[in-house]
């Protein structure tokens, strides 16, 4: 079932103002709302004292209207009785100010009190509604880690990193070797001596950091857990889900996934940015589980709590553009994010399917016809999921290495890995985005940007990859650090250098905009010659054959490109960061030919298939008319006609083809 | 009479260094010193100890020579020995750090022992002074809230609020209601659980945050109010003022002007800046008693206490121009800033009229040229006032719901006030500008921008404006939000929407410099075209006519301006920021004729009236030669000889016309 | 002898990865490592338990390879076990907050229990060490103040700050009085009301501000000054330095550099500053004792601890250019930073000689090539020392006062110095940096810019300096200040007015890239115009005569630079600030005429003499091929063959004549 709804804040609206909201609901085909996310101070208005009824009726009434509930542990705020009775629930933030109360997030998840109050409310709400039909699913929390506030830094915090640390590593001369921490005399040989990388004069050791910012990112996962172990013992038959945050990095998300039966995120895309972003969060989050929900999705002008700006309008049909996108990508359900604007609290700018005043506007309208398209096509889409060969490795471990240590100035490692992805996905592939711990024998091609931190496995596994057929690509800053942030003794790419067959002669970095130009001497862009800049390795082949080369600087005539036959499969080492144009060209030579071919910029096509069948989706984020060659006549499922081979979608158009 | 003087600090100089001081002073034509605002050390030198013999002598001094004294309650700055047996005194700013001594204003007005030690020298100080002829007047403490520390985050603080919002509400059901806590789970059911809104991790409550800067505003009001009392009591026969700091956002001024005999201010113009910002300034200062002093005014390079710049030369004839700006918006007095530059402390670099080595120079020879025309020209001005037809509304609790929550990037709510409050004086008429509870009556036309917090109270007040013929013109964002910062659940503007006769059918906020044009289809501006942007409102007009229309974009043929007869009168409803030149031409059709025509951009022209006559003032801030032409031949009060009507004005000329 | 060599940090190596470490230093021709700044937490690894076996090793090894050692006191990190025992050691920055360890530089100079336990650690060293041979000197600690923790703001500090007070002013009568505490009421009449000038609303008062700042800079030389004073006592055959970080402003390095038999200095140039930079740098640390040494000479691509960036490399040659540069300029040692890259901790991208691999490259290659050089050429350089008639007065209480006022925006005291410093290069003359109170009589020209403060006992050495002969060059802001940061109740220049022969009649700040025009009268530079801004001050000549004026503005025909003769000598006031190219020729007009003629820019000409000889160092920092012309031929030591008169440099060339 293809599920479709709103976030819906019963709490805050009077019965008067209640009164239009479900009938507004049917008539926009709404399957399903999100609620409770933020209720804590109604469900227990004072410690132990828990009132549900409220909620019963909305519950109720919304199933009379046949739409589905689904629940969330109210656990993003807790009440303010809460806060005055136990003052150290509050997080501390890097700079020792406490994260006082008002907004959301506030509470630190290693404090024993939050713990057991958190808990309990949980374990309550799971007794009451663990039954409940209607009650589809649970959403634990909201947004864990929002506004930042992954990491704390009160002492509750300090002493659970050193219980982590301690089941890490189980001696202080184990820490001290992991981290180096001869350097600068930073030698811990009691457990007490080690501290959080709170303020301090310069910069912290990045063995110590990264250990923190894993910890931080455990301790929401941990406390995810706890709700979920809850929810899996009271209310078995309801799903479990959490809404993410795309390309938040402050949590390991493949860790959090694994406790739930698929992960959820919140889609608000720029107006002003790359289409693609969304499909690249769609497809992060659909990865874990093959399935995925966009619990939020914006549907009006946004607005930024913080700063108090009203965001700009969508485009006419941009909503229904961003919902088919979802779907196109994965997702089996999607709530619009608000049913109607806050009148009261901070995001009285984040705007709903409704204005505050709740009068049905364009907005509303388009809302009802995609819910209409959506109770046509949905039924179909069962059991379809997005299938693909071509993987792209994102670890935390190397986004925190490379948070702390850009290397160039500017260089931000999701961004480079988005690079890469918008050019799979020019292709007309999808990409699964994955850890490294992943079986990789299912792809064809795996894209291992950056991967600055390799461990042995990871060596391995790669390299089995290759041997069976696979084709690898790594880039800059590869095999430089073990999983402890310690820079290898070894010439670089460290334990990919065998696999890549060359080692790293020089890195030169440039923050003034010095460039070179390579030329590629062999391959499919065999004569091209571009510039490239910024972060410049200089190789020397091994076993690998240069494929491009530096044209002149200091390392003029040294291999700046290299591929490695392997096995039955082949490895290239990207010494250097392509230009867009050409790495499109470049990964295209790479991945297998699909029927739909010359999708033009910014039309992205995506397929669901299943045994039943296969769907085409086609949407047009461009802003322009396009037009497409498909490879025959197909038909189009909402006009119930054929299309085609030459087909021309507007500006915002959305084609759904079954082929 | 026309008071004209300096202020001075007798503490600060030997007796040596001070000998030509008061001589100099007379040959300046100096009448009024202000005097003690930081010498509270001197006052007081140990607890209960109090010393005023040292001022006695130099105000027996100045008297003497003819000068007068106004003498300020000591309050800006604590006596250190305050801040070592008292620490709690100290405030402490939003991130949690203590405002420490050393500057000023760095104690906290909800603190009882600083109250207390305030009370116990305003009322040592009345009692030894409150009856000593020479002393005119009193100012109490100095540019309350400066420094922006008018909003204090201290536990004193913290329980003040709650009384505050006791005394408001009665109920935290009563506050929950108003500021819509349901809104991320804030409940308050005890009065304990109010924080103040400090560093949290995103935006806080916009009802929460209003009433917090409202309480913040009436602290430093009740502190003023605290010595008034005191101050009539035991001064009854000399006035009260306070040096306010012009269009500073912090205290609501209105409040605080209640309980003065006027209200003074600080002006420093930016030479770089709009000339009509002083006169903006003043004519606000003025607008709460029909008088005003300017109780400081820069009087040579300024100079940053904080950054330690020395600022830029005024021009040849700049001291005198602002002179002469100040009364003929109605100024009654005016202190220059300072008597002599500081020989040590932070403010070193903010000049005086004597440079730090005393020697009378240029700046000298301007001041005592304008204080031989004041001299000359002051008796004529007794009585009389500046009277005006136009008022523009401006609301603190407009400007800091718009502080919060701006809407449009870097949109500020005073910026927009002064827009069309320069459009006003490109008329040559003064403006009042005034409080949403003034009596209207007295006006034709009345501005209201922005007016986005409306009660019904306020409603009706413009709407018996309106019909009793008066001309009202709105802009965007009124009428959105009720007096607890809460979005209305009707449509935009609300409670105004009647009297508007539109709706407000859609917002568009643009951040990226996005522009549509509107055309006029009648009025004055009939087939004019302007282009719009920032944020625009397309509307629906009920019983309104349609005046402009968007001619592109999603809105176009939508109505951009409307206008609605009603009673005897009209209300424009402006749903976009005209461009400056179209707003000029717009409100030119709306205001009285008036004899001084075409008065070029930069040159300023204001009346004082009175029974006795009327004094014409021509200012050229424009830094060129001007011409004018008046209305026949009328006489120049400094030259005693008739003029015009063709007159022309060197750069930074000043007219004084009688007629 | 001329020492060369690198850091080493034998406590980061495991016996593996350094087992070629010592035979490559060989052939590199190092003669000496720097080691032990960072290994307080190996030498003390608990309370009073001290291991120094490990390092004995060391010294041992390098030993009997011929390589000396410089060993270092370990305090500036303190072992853990020292934070945990002693949470106060931590210092704290301006705005509360504790500087945390995990980094360097985190504790407090004036907490007790710190200065005991460095003390302590630096005797036990001093006892281990102070007769071992092979140790030739002592480093105490490692750039003192770095990463700004010169100035603490902890209890101990505020403390430690009375008593520093109380010996300097005796009484707070006399402190208020040096203060001017009178203004805004900061008045002293207990010690303990004196506080820090922490966060506070507004500007600290000037004079506050300057003797924390030299309390602050006392702190560390007083730190400083107990270790030399053990070592002095335990190690008297061994030399004592420091490594300061050159133009580094917070800490006096004139009185630090008297506790030391010579100073030191870290020299990572920008190659994208200017190259004169560290020539500034070196003269600037040459001038204590006549000799330095460079401690640590980037060798690599820097890197920054806190952001994680790799630094740009070096171009081939400039490795080997930096490191004659600091010889020509008087060096007698240099140590590589660092040996090798970092394996761990934050400084992994500050690179090494060798890369993290320990494979020798291009670097090594460079470094050793320049090693076989210095063993050439250093015995002859024996005893030679850089001479110079040419001094440049550079004050830190000049400094620090600008820095809390540098009166127009963006304006630098040290730039300035290094602006006029640059300008006696370019014509071939070195320059000693000296402070107030050096004697100048060995000097012909003596720069003196911004000389804000003065005292009488300065104002007499120049007044003698120019009688007998000397030339005198002041620039704006001369004699505004007393030595309390006060200004001066006399026309400027002040103590220096009779001397130049001037007063300031007016000073015009443009904050807004005003300038005027002067045009010369007489000089080197008649009928010369330029333009000037910024800061202009306007001068009545009395004794003095009148050089240049403005030509335009309000102060048009007034005089903008004066010469007064007096005695035998001259004193130039220059009431502007010259652009480049008008001040070099402007002092080469002033300086003795050199043999070398036309030194074009980018190249260095610098000579060490003795006795026995004369050595030219011609260095090309310019990027591209040079030509330059000698008087004659002269002997090239690295070729052993004469070269001239006309000689060509390739980028990055350098040539060593004995002539």
């Amino acid at each position: 079932m293809l599920h479709y709804g709103a976030c819906y804040y019963p709490e805050q609206w009077t019965a008067e103002q209640a009164k239009d909201h479900i009938p507004l609901m049917r008539k926009a085909g709404v399957t399903v709302v999100r609620m409770g996310e933020f209720a804590w101070s109604r469900f227990e208005p004072e410690l132990g004292r828990y009132h549900f009824d409220w909620m019963d009726r909305v519950i109720q009434d919304m199933q009379k209207a046949g739409i589905a509930t689904v629940l969330c542990t109210p656990t993003a705020v807790p009440p303010q009785w809460a806060v005055v009775k136990y003052p150290q629930i509050l997080g501390m933030d890097r700079d020792g100010r406490r994260r006082h109360p008002g907004s959301r997030h506030h509470a630190c998840k290693n404090t024993a009190e939050f713990q057991t109050l958190a808990e309990k409310i949980t374990r309550e709400l799971a007794k009451h509604y663990g039954a409940m039909d209607s009650v589809i699913g649970w959403q634990t929390d909201n947004e864990l880690g929002g506004s930042n506030t992954t990491r704390c830094y009160c002492d509750n915090c300090e002493k659970a990193f050193r219980d982590w640390l301690i089941a890490k590593y189980g001696s202080t001369d184990a820490l001290n070797e992991a981290w180096g921490s001869a350097f600068w005399g930073f030698e811990a040989r009691q457990w007490n001596e080690i501290p959080l990388p709170r303020v301090m004069p310069t910069g912290n050791n990045p063995s110590h950091w990264l250990d923190y910012v894993r910890f931080a990112s455990d301790t929401q996962i941990k406390f995810h857990k706890m709700q979920t172990d809850v929810l899996r013992l009271l209310a078995p038959k309801q799903f479990v889900t959490h809404n993410s945050m795309g390309r938040f990095d402050e949590i390991d998300y493949y860790k959090l996934a694994k406790h739930t039966d698929f992960l959820s995120w919140d889609n608000y895309p720029d107006a002003h940015g790359d289409p693609m972003m969304s499909s690249y969060e769609h497809e992060m989050t659909r990865s874990h589980k093959g399935s995925f929900w966009v619990m939020e999705q914006k549907s009006g002008p946004g607005g930024s709590a913080k700063d108090g700006l009203w965001g700009e309008p969508p485009d006419a049909g941009a909503i229904r553009r961003w919902a088919w996108q979802a779907v196109a990508n994965g997702a089996d359900g999607l709530c619009f994010f608000r049913w109607r604007a806050a009148l009261a609290g901070a995001e009285q700018y984040c705007h709903g399917i409704l204005d505050h005043d709740g009068t049905p506007r364009k907005r509303y309208s388009e809302v009802a016809l995609t819910g209409k398209e959506f109770a046509k096509i949905g039924p179909q889409l069962e059991r379809t999921r997005v299938e693909t060969k071509i993987a792209l490795i994102r670890s935390f471990d190397c986004l925190w290495s490379i948070e702390r240590q850009p290397g160039a100035p500017g260089f931000r490692y999701d961004d480079h890995c988005f690079e890469l992805y918008r050019a799979v996905k020019r292709t007309g592939h999808p990409c699964d985005i994955v850890n490294v711990d992943t079986d990789l024998n299912r792809y064809k091609v795996v894209l291992a940007p950056c991967l600055t931190i390799v461990d042995d496995a990871t060596a391995q596994s790669l390299t089995a990859f290759v041997k069976g057929g696979g084709t690898l690509v790594l880039t800059p800053q590869s095999g430089a650090r073990n999983v402890h942030n310690r820079m290898f003794d070894t010439p670089r790419p460290g334990p990919l250098a065998e696999l890549a067959g060359v080692t790293v002669e020089e890195i030169r970095a440039y923050h003034h905009g010095q460039t070179h130009e390579i030329s590629f001497a062999r391959g499919s862009l065999i004569a091209e010659v571009c510039a490239v800049g910024g972060w410049v390795e200089a190789l020397n082949c091994g076993a690998a054959e240069s494929v491009a080369e530096y044209r002149d600087g200091p390392s003029a005539a040294k291999t700046a490109i290299a591929r490695n036959a392997v096995g039955s499969g082949q490895v290239y080492y990207l010494g250097v960061y392509l230009p867009r144009e050409i790495l499109e060209r470049f990964l295209s030579g790479l991945v297998p030919v699909l029927p739909i071919k010359d999708i033009p910029e910014g039309v992205e096509v995506v397929r669901r298939k299943s045994a039943a069948g296969r769907f085409i989706f086609i949407l047009n984020h461009s802003g322009e008319r396009q037009t497409i060659t498909l490879p025959g006549q197909i038909l189009d499922l909402l006009t119930e006609e054929k299309v085609g081979p030459k087909i021309t979608l507007s500006a915002n158009g959305v084609l759904i083809l079954k082929g």
